[in-house]
């Protein structure tokens, strides 16, 4: 029964790709300016609809961290409310001319960003995440089949109401935005099978969600998986820099996949920066675990296990591990990290050259802060996680990452000799 | 058995990434150069095992097609070396500089084009793909897997023992090209699920291939599917440019993907231009299946079925309808085609601009040949392949296309507030 609904609902959507994305930029964005209004104003009916899923969140005796992610609040809507104003601020990517080319025959040919397709989110329970996901991918003129987690169906079926509300009034096909809401983990299971219909998934959650899409996806999959980050001190930091970069990418907000995981020092440096770095990290509660070397210079912290290297604490704890020399922190760095972004901290050119060259991760730091990795902080606007794989988009997913292109040829009568 | 050893080749392949990627353009071209006159002067040797090949094939009963595409004669083997000299000649993708952003925090950042790293190549019994894929792979800063047809492998061995001693003579680890012999089938599967070795798999081949592939791959696959391209004749179309390229598009290479499988024609101009075109048909023997609107007019061809509209011939065959209007051109071709090469020969700018902004193909034409969907053609240098997907690649594969990017970032201590 799911089966046959859920095969409609995407027969509907792919139909009205067509729509969405031959739209200019001027009819999204008045959606958009709709959409922002229609959400503040139905702060009551959203809340209500929360209310439910976060009663059935506590009865089924979630812990206080998934219920907090469930939780929709004016404030949050607020917030959602103005990421939906933000990225009608971002300017269209749709149409715009990556490259061209005039060829000796007299052919003109043109490379055109195009919007991809369909594309399926498959997400657990932030639903946050229903209206953000959405609004990139229309603005980028691709339909969108969300797939979110069951105990947030309450909320999403409202917000999802509210975006087909708003693409009504504009008179918008609401086949562009679909949630699938029955089926359970068979629908997750089925919908991957469906590459007639689907172009693009981009699964946002823990690493079974991930291995689950993975597995079973006959669809282009872009993984946003965790981010193993690490800050590499080099012999020749400054030590200041040093101590203040490290203190800010694992603390300043730990549960982010561009935090800190893991610190490499120089052994050169290590008797001078660790223990000034320990004072730091002690009043700020970050529970250290060290390597054999680590220990020697700070006897009382705990063993950093085989394990640990390759561990997305998302928390105020961090691993150190003393290196021998630059090949050996790329090594490390190379082998554990997980290709999000990895930053080096020193003074000597020829080092952090070898370093960005040598590192082979999204996002590769000279000198800052690992926590920038970020779409807005790159000035590329909102984005829809930061992708840790290597095709078609790497490190932060803005409007121009859910595109795709077209090449159009523009002859006189040109045919093959 | 052929497991282990299976997994041996992926982790030496996976280390020695990091020795083919940071090559220089020169290092690489320098290899190209050896490559090119190694295999001119293997020639004997070569021929010896293809004919091994030939002759396995021949008990098997291969048909003449097969038994063809199979050979090696010393001309093959020539152009082969041209193509290594061909690729030698195109810049080196690796290093470019994509975009940059300059922070208001200070913060520089850059995006580079980077090598993907290791590439799989899952192909058929075309001994010519075996170095055609390495050299494009190699010289784009990437090792590459390959997979061949069981029945070329004693052409594959010389043809990898070449490759692997041309590497070795600039002291380039010979890991970054490895030929998979062992394991048939059993080994296609097993390889697709090693995403922690293989980045990116490049089927090269028929539909059953594909499909095999789409199916179990873990690893992000870039298809070079079917090409059932169109040419639509519109009602404003001049006459003899119309005769001309569709003659063209069909008539001269069939077997190749962008050749025309499907002729469109606009009801107000169909009388005049259907009897003219029979006639540049039936001339060079191709075989016509018309819609019924179609046999009105020329009586003595085929019907065309449904299944028809989504075939690749690959042959001298073209299937013929009838259209009412612009967009039920349209609309049969995002229906049946499949997104590679579509035409509309018009001398109307609003029409061909609606048909370039709405048929969702990888290359769309204004009064040109589908022929030119090519590497060459377009400027790109040679080509993988022509990728009917959307995500990462579309059209014609070259060196750019078998690269990703990174983010690099420079910084003076920048710290997220």
């Amino acid at each position: 029964m799911w089966k046959e609904k859920l095969i409609l609902t995407l027969e509907k959507a792919k139909k009205s790709f067509f729509c969405i994305s031959n739209l200019s930029a001027e009819e999204k964005n008045n959606f958009l300016d709709t959409l922002e209004h229609n959400l503040l104003s139905s702060e009551d009916k959203i809340i209500k609809a929360n209310k439910k899923d976060i009663e059935n969140a506590k009865n089924k005796n979630y812990n206080s961290a998934f219920i907090d992610r469930l939780l929709l609040t004016p404030e949050r809507i607020k917030k959602i409310s103005i990421s939906v104003k933000n990225v009608k601020l971002l300017p269209d990517p749709v149409g715009e001319k990556i490259w061209e080319n005039n060829r000796p025959n007299g052919l003109k040919i043109e490379k055109i960003r195009t919007p991809i397709g369909v594309i399926g989110i498959i997400y657990e329970s932030r639903p946050d995440v229903t209206v953000e996901a959405s609004i990139l991918c229309l603005k980028s003129g691709n339909c969108v089949i969300l797939k979110g987690g069951k105990e947030a169906v309450n909320s999403n079926k409202i917000l999802v109401s509210i975006i087909k509300e708003s693409l009504q009034q504009h008179r918008i096909s609401p086949d562009v935005v679909n949630l699938i809401t029955s089926g359970g983990r068979s629908a997750v299971k089925f919908l991957l099978s469906q590459n007639q219909y689907i172009d693009l998934i981009i699964p946002r959650g823990g690493e079974s969600l991930i291995e689950t899409v993975t597995r079973y996806s006959k669809i282009p999959v872009i993984k946003h998986y965790k981010g193993v980050c690490h800050t590499y001190i080099d012999k020749d930091a400054k030590l200041e820099m040093a101590l203040e970069v490290t203190f800010n990418a694992k603390v300043q907000r730990p549960g982010t996949c561009n935090a800190t995981e893991t610190l490499l020092v120089h052994r050169e440096i290590a008797d001078k920066f660790l223990p000034k770095m320990y004072e730091l990290f002690k009043r700020a509660n970050v529970v250290m675990k060290g390597c054999e070397e680590t220990r020697k210079i700070l006897p009382d912290i705990e063993e950093a296990k085989e394990k640990d290297w390759g561990t997305e604490y998302l928390d105020l704890i961090i691993s150190i591990k003393v290196v021998n020399n630059l090949d050996e922190a790329i090594y490390h760095i190379n082998k554990y990290g997980t290709k999000h972004s990895d930053a080096i901290i020193t003074e000597n050119k020829k080092s952090a050259e070898k370093f960005l060259k040598e590192v082979d991760s999204a996002c590769v730091y000279h000198n800052a802060s690992t926590r920038f990795t970020d779409g807005g902080e790159f000035g590329l606007g909102a984005e829809i996680g930061i992708s840790t794989d290597k095709i078609h988009a790497r490190g932060p997913m803005g409007l121009a990452e859910l595109t795709t292109y077209r090449y159009l040829i523009y002859g006189s009568g040109q045919i093959r000799k």
